[in-house]
């Protein structure tokens, strides 16, 4: 923190990416894969914490107070929004990790991960803007016609126009089921798509001439539920034959949110009225397409979780170092004096929380974002898929225990400042408002809890947990050997085991009493995301016993607060093993809730 | 919940009363106290939800939306504040539990207990006007001189005028011993009061013709530190002879905080300039004498905090009842079809969170009240000594277990809205941000903590808590021999025996290590916080068992919530005793927030 600012931990940074997972060896493993140095990846995180510590950082507090203002159908962002936008795009922030044919430079997403990062640790209402583009991109490359590419493919990915991701409607959220937005096909293959949408962030903006819009909706004889819902590509404008933004499309944003946070990101409703759009990967099959700009989004949010985490951390960190209150424990007791409130353990307990949980989740969202480009680009298929099932089991506890450990952590950062965090101008309470969407948006953690235990464990008879168990004893094998200390090791060991031991006790009550699943399944996520976050604090206690110099105070560091990780944190463990099979009866008493 | 607004749980109240304390009986035992029928009780909740519902309710959205305004040194309270107030103390609500000397009806004090919660759940913003008017009532009876008392206290128990708390200075928060502010002596008996105080809720408004500030300030001589404050009366108007507002005093109102929450509340910054104030109680001791406004502001603390857990559970109950979104498990898959989304496991889950948040706190605060008029009037003094004793233990757990479960509870109702919750309009996004303060003010939660364990129960030697832990276990034998089930019995007799060989040798820690009680101070907390939850949940599920018809649905919904509780809620003892020894050296480390 500088100026009162965020600023991104470049040296933590490097510490998940070099000492703890090796991304230049891990990325000079793959083919097909853009070649990654360690200055090249130091040139990302400077130039990255250039942009949010000086251009985004001193938008957020004044982007909150002024918010997003609604002429006509017209969206004004806040005062230095576009201006922004622009030095974002010119420093080629936006084609990072595009493909080469779309003018991007086809950079490993580990960098995504790190910019995604620190947009949202920098200014999170601005990081909406540019990173859903990124979704669609994304989702048009994998999933477009070679034509839709053409046209959409280079303006996503330098960032000339955003985009957008129009899933729910009033009646359908969690359930996309019951969306009634309907296509009608206009003759010459393209659709008229009528209905309306909620809940769109950037829906409508003055960032950019064009907003591309990747709306599902049901063709005229789809079969009902999700299974006849499909995708369609609407710009704002339709582009001319030059590819400039042409004839205004039948998109009209009707009305903005009031929101507890996140004001200076336009939450939209948005009217389609037979607008024209582009299907997108095959009909009646527009779940799994857009299931690209989901998985995005979801890790998406990760990151973005991590950064309100880093500077909440930062904040409070800084507060605590210069807050003078009472002596401290063990100094002498000269009641005119008083010490930095950080000498205190109350308020050391609750800054090592938000330390542990921040660096956990960096070294865990880099890893995963190693999976995706180990997934398509890895030279051995066994890895391709490992990495996929990996990616695909664990892309629910990135969004979901980083983003419940993100609301707890502003929550310690505000408890930290006292009566001064509850006041406007210490910018943390605007922290506050603005992290708690993410355990809500891009499917809420309840969702993404079921998916984990439903989808990715039961339908999969634990095959893909069984990769994560078994990385989890190696790696408690492998610290012990390197001495680092078995007390990073055997809690570990231990916790796989009763994780596997786990699984099959909730099949039989699942297969017995459908409820169960439900009843299980957000203590069961925070279980796998303590395996996960007890996986590589394991690393980072091995990287830096092994890694570091002896005087490096980074070494003494990081193994305090793996220490601190597994004594603390973990044993929620324990807590949660003991609810895990509460039967679901015991939920669905008819009388438990006639208050 | 009528009309989308909150409204007293008046049948939980009643069970709580009659059912789980017997509180006729418990009243009508005790001498001295004001005698207390069922009728009477009946009429409080009844005429205070009428105001709570009718009045104060209704204006909680629009008092956050419109906020207080300062012009000149005055402040403007929103729309219909005033009328509310008047509406307020001509109910006489205002003198319920005052002295019949004062002009008060002298009631029981669990009284101010049910309208406290009630105030706090239909708006807080509201509440604290005139709540502290009752600690200020409650301190000066018990400190100023008869002169003082005679021309202060009626007027503050009719509320014809208002009280506040002035202990706060920027450098003076957690740590009293620091603050600066002067009284010197006027020659005539009186002082003179200089300095700046701040945070001072309610601290001016225009609700009321004159404001009783009581201040905490040093006499030109005294000792450094805490031993060197004594309190004031500072009356914003110095009454004249026939105690009507007369001259201006020199107090001043510079500016008004901008907040996360409390929008409808001046949070003040006030200036004393030779303001002429009155010595309470004896110089240089002005911190005992405080405590009495100190310690009424903590249980005023629990009670809003019980009010918004109530609040909170009621909004996200009716949002869970009638938002269709997927079929429940079970339930024929019919894709055009949804089911409320309360049928849920995991939605189930975060309402009875908050059901047994909510209801645990009401039985446990309605109890404290109980035992703050033995302690003044029960006929043996050894039931005198006993109920102190557990009310000072038990003031810490009431003000930060009740309220650190506050803001869980909001959290959860807010994500039971999903994306709805996070719009204004939902009504729970402002309840989120009121709550947060509730950890923050009169004494931070952890300021609490530390208060339990060093000096409550590590300076008492345990005495206290053995009173408490006495309670449980007779409690575990009763419930069992009731036949209402060994599992309402079991868990509270394990934890007390853990909570009692824990004292020891975290006493033996702290001998060793003065850091010792700040690092385990929390999680002993929270322990005990649910020692005493379990201990009232064991106790409603007898009442359940033995008093109420088996027809009755209260007495399912009592055994499955209770169950729910100790299932789903208790086993956080089993994090919390895995941390509660961790050597405080773990949070002393160097190193650890070198970032």
């Amino acid at each position: 923190m500088k100026d009162g600012l965020y600023t991104a931990p470049q040296r933590d940074m490097q510490f998940a990416l070099y000492e703890v997972l090796d991304v230049e060896t891990e990325l000079g493993r793959r083919a097909g894969g853009a070649p990654m140095d360690r200055e090249t990846l130091d040139q990302i995180l400077e130039g990255a914490d250039r942009l949010c510590h000086g251009v985004l950082a001193p938008l957020n507090a004044s982007g909150d107070r002024e918010g997003c203002r609604l002429e006509g159908h017209e969206v004004r962002t806040p005062a230095g929004f576009g201006q922004a936008y622009r030095a974002y795009t010119e420093g080629g922030w936006s084609g990072l990790c595009a493909s080469e044919e779309h003018g991007g430079q086809a950079l490993p997403t580990v960098a995504s991960a790190i910019v995604g990062e620190m947009l949202g640790g920098s200014n999170i209402s601005f990081a909406l803007y540019p990173r859903l583009s990124e979704g669609a991109y994304r989702c048009i490359r994998a999933n477009a016609t070679p034509e839709l590419q053409a046209v959409y493919g280079p303006k996503l990915a330098s960032g000339e126009w955003t985009g957008t991701m129009c899933l729910t409607e009033a009646q359908a959220g969690t359930d996309l089921g019951l969306l009634r937005t309907k296509a009608v096909p206009d003759g010459d293959g393209a659709y008229r798509i009528s209905g309306g949408k909620i809940f769109i962030s950037s829906g409508e903006h003055d960032l950019a001439p064009n907003i591309v819009h990747m709306v599902l909706a049901r063709l005229p004889d789809a079969p009902a539920g999700t299974r006849g819902i499909s995708l369609f590509l609407v710009p704002k404008f339709l582009p001319d034959a030059d590819g400039r933004p042409g004839e205004r499309n039948g998109v009209y944003c009707d009305a903005i949110e009031h929101k507890l946070g996140l004001h200076a990101n336009a939450t939209c409703v948005l009217r389609f009225e037979q607008a024209r759009g582009y299907l997108v990967g095959e009909a009646n099959k527009g779940l799994t397409a857009m299931f690209v700009m989901m998985n995005s989004a979801r890790l998406g949010t990760g990151a973005q979780a991590l950064g309100l985490t880093e500077t909440a951390l930062q904040k409070s960190l800084a507060y605590a170092a210069e807050r003078l209150q009472s002596r401290a424990p063990g100094q002498e007791r000269a009641v005119t004096r008083a010490d930095p409130i950080l000498l205190q353990p109350d308020v050391r307990r609750m800054l090592l929380t938000q330390q542990a949980w921040a660096q956990g989740a960096r070294m865990f969202l880099y890893w995963l974002a190693l999976q995706i480009d180990a997934e398509q680009h890895a030279a051995d298929p066994a890895e391709r898929d490992r990495a996929g099932g990996l990616l695909s089991l664990l892309t629910p506890v990135a969004k979901a225990f980083v983003s419940d450990n993100a609301v707890e952590s502003v929550n310690l950062a505000m408890q930290v400042h006292g009566g001064s965090g509850y006041i406007v101008e210490s910018g943390i309470e605007q922290t506050l408002r603005d992290v708690r969407i993410l355990p809500i948006y891009e499917g809420t953690n309840g969702v993404q809890a079921h998916d984990l235990l439903a989808r990715k464990v039961l339908a999969d008879e634990g095959g893909r947990l069984g990769q994560l168990l078994a990385l989890a004893r190696a790696q408690a094998d492998a610290v012990e050997a390197s001495g680092a200390g078995a007390e990073f090791g055997a809690p570990l060991r231990e916790l796989a085991g009763r994780i596997e031991e786990a699984v099959p006790r909730l099949a039989a009550l699942a297969a017995g009493d459908p409820a169960q699943v439900g009843a299980s399944s957000t203590d069961f996520l925070r279980i796998v995301g303590h395996l996960v976050y007890g996986y590589f604090w394991s690393r980072a206690a091995q990287a830096a016993w092994t890694r570091l110099p002896e005087g490096d105070p980074l070494r003494a560091e990081k193994l305090a607060t793996a220490r601190f990780y597994f004594e603390h944190l973990f044993p929620e463990t324990e807590m949660r093993l003991r609810r895990l099979f509460v039967p679901a009866e015991r939920y669905t008493n008819p009388c438990a809730l006639a208050v």
